[in-house]
């Protein structure tokens, strides 16, 4: 019998730092998740125990703080910089991924800010000796249409039994993630902005005959948007809003009292590209 | 050995109710999680299982979607006419207590909507044949603010390692919760807007020296900005941000690069209470 | 107007900390989460920042862990060291109130270990200059008993769709917490194992009518089986498993599979208490 | 700009079935949740909207419902049966996956259970027209050993601060998950056992220079176990226990009491594989 070690990577997950940034009276404030994780020249550590090519993952927390010290900027700026730095500085780290979540704050004053919704930017920087990729994105956008969203015309098979209609919510957790084609001075906040712009304008604005319909009119919006954006990936929860039989009790109930279901839900999950878009290389 | 039965009550936790408001193509949304727990002559479906003098549960959900075809209006009316129905049309119920977390959204589009905020809208009414009590709030209310924010001058015994502080980030996520005295055409909606617009802009410019000095001050502005409210109750986890140690690295770091820690957490509670205050009755 | 402090505590929540305990080659392992809440003459530091009678929330943790060096014992025994440790040290401190969960661990090997369940044993502690009160339970126990529980004979109203039954699934994820009357020379440790042991044991045998009937009899188990314990609060969500209807695809479905919904649920509590109990002081 | 559908899938997340197994007095309870993913000639769903060749996830969730009336047996072979459904039934579908998480019960009576660990065994599926792929596994595992895990000997750097260690804590909360090679014939349940087995009798033994051996250790345990599998991924957190300095006050702490660290953590992940093992084709 032998056997022998596959893909392996590891890093330190969920460094959660914050970073203020004074000028005068008024603050700023990000809030990032990092997350990072190497993969290359690693196997000593797993057959025999031997960590000389190991960067330790409470270093790669205190690089993290370190480097927040010099500026965050964008979040893709920070992940560059630091995927870089640790393909750049060990022989034996051949791919560094960093995952990065950043918490979005309103200001209420000053150096006072409140938490804005639990939808948050995010990033992920793969950087190795012969390229850097970005993926950009947002998760956990919470969005609802109360009407202008139809499901019919699909399959009955002896397990049927949900009924078509016309006119139903739709509502989903949105997680949508993008990839750069090209990057050189790239204006990322504007992008990410515009993106979800098209995003949210797409989902709130177009007619809807399935989910899947909607998100790919969501992706190809983005791709319109944006020309630096190759390819889009989406992920969209269907959360559940069922009418509620009011018949018993003798009240009609015209798509006005809805039951918020948690589970089972529908999982959409689709791409939508460019056809003229570069390889994706180590991207996802 | 004899045994009696003691405190108790039982209802409908989480009914998750959607209600779509329709006036031509603009459509309003309120999004509602409501509970419910009655108290009332139930001794014998504990001593014997006789059901005879229990509302089902599942009744009191069908109630709730059943009340909400009438329109639901602010959460604190919704919870006072399910409060009355149960006590009113049930004799065996003495007492029902209703708790409402209420979800904004903001609109995208006539009819599109996007959640804001983890922070939630609550209220607790609490009715019996004798009177009816209504407490309203917010939670999860996230604040921070990176400055205007000391601790010192406290006790030190031989356990104590933490430095004092002339400067150090303040943040909770807030839980408040106020009792109305007197809510006879009152408008529920104008007074939970200003007490929380108290409540940030007392945290955001109150110099702070000390949590409970913040939580204090917040819970006065809401009884100074609002005759109507009795009483506040304030509970602030106290979210650490650690200042990271960057002398390692040759680096200072004067308040801007924080670690954000999980746990342990400080929790402070406490109450502002107005002079006059009715008695709380079963508000609470 | 005037205004004034009303009740307050303060302290530091969720301290996890291991112990290990090394007897040879065997290790053992204590898993506590902590949690302290001091009241007592706080009002300076509400009204004025002073904050010279306050005892920081860090040294509360400090403490915990400096106690857990000198050996954990059984929870409650933790609990009382530490809630008397705070009264007595400081004059300001008038009660002192700690919380505990235990994690329980498996032995796999000498000194290795898995976890096991996501039950809790729990205790709460509360000492001031005038005694000491003991709490003691299990949270997140989960049950189910597949057939033995019965529910009809209950209110119909308008509202009412529920149809009646003979045989349904009862399922539960118990929290059920004790008050000690008597702890002189108690062996907290068996009196737990005890206790927990009649819950499940009647959860198991009893016929149920109602959940609350269950909730009585699981109660009073404990009351028979441990005459140092005075009372028991019981708080029982209806994890709700609604039989599936599979009439549509041409099968019968005599109580064999199951939907297991998340919410809403239902959710009973209840107390027993025995007819001499003492007066429960602070102990809640 | 032209654009185009990538890669996609759909279907019903979540579907938590309860099956209960009733011969004579004595019950056996089955308790899964199901998520199905289907991929095939779904772009007219995506570009126009016409559904014509969509399975509805509804009628996904009736599927595993009806098929558990049936009976559900080892999840694999459930998950079998219900790929193979849908890629035989409908043309349009060239692919499923099917996820099931599997949670234990212990029995404390007839027909009465009780919930064990947070642990699930879980299993995926995937069929297509030209075979099946099978991967079990386990998740959410929780194990600690307190000694026998050094630490030392890796790279140091301007940002590294952590002391080399020959004695520390080593925990994590274990998902792995095996591919098998050849499943004619195969005792899923046997498998299953002795796979995890395997891994605890490995964690619990095998002497720990680096997070990365243990890990490679136990994954080639389960190999040389069971020949039937393949190769083993393995995901674990490292779930830091830090040795709190309690030389403050006048204490030492020989690796006794440690603070349990929840962010940031360790994550190591990596994979053993047989050198003869057959291409994984779609397992994945």
């Amino acid at each position: 019998m032998k056997f022998r070690l596959g893909d392996n990577q590891y890093g330190k997950s969920e460094t959660h730092v914050v970073r203020i940034i004074k000028q005068g009276t008024a603050h700023d404030i990000k809030d990032l998740n990092v997350s990072i994780a190497l993969a290359g020249d690693f196997a000593e550590t797993h057959l025999t125990g031997d960590n000389s090519k190991v960067v330790p993952t409470d270093t790669q927390k205190n690089t993290v703080f370190a480097f927040a010290k010099d500026g965050i900027g964008e979040i893709e700026e920070f992940g560059i910089r630091l995927a870089r730095h640790f393909v750049g500085d060990f022989a034996s780290v051949y791919r560094a991924r960093v995952d990065i979540e950043e918490f979005a704050w309103d200001r209420l004053h000053n150096h006072a800010f409140v938490r804005t919704g639990s939808e948050k930017r995010v990033a992920t920087v793969t950087g190795t000796d012969d390229g850097t990729w970005v993926v950009a994105g947002v998760t956990d956008l919470v969005v609802l249409k109360s009407t202008g969203s139809e499901f019919h015309g699909y399959i009955k098979d002896r397990y049927t039994t949900l009924p078509e209609t016309n006119d139903r919510i739709m509502a989903t957790s949105l997680s949508a993630r993008w990839r750069y084609s090209d990057s050189a001075g790239l204006d990322w906040g504007r992008s990410f902005v515009e993106a979800r712009s098209a995003l949210l304008e797409t989902f709130a604005r177009k007619h809807s005959l399935s989910l899947q319909q909607t998100l790919y009119a969501m992706g190809e919006a983005v791709l319109r948007a944006r020309p630096e954006i190759a390819e889009v990936r989406l992920s969209m929860p269907n959360k559940h809003h069922f009418v509620v039989d009011l018949s018993p009790f003798g009240m009609t109930n015209p798509n006005e009292v809805f039951y918020a279901a948690d589970r089972p839900y529908g999982l959409i999950e689709g791409t939508v590209i460019r056809d003229d878009a570069p390889p994706p290389g180590l991207a996802w």
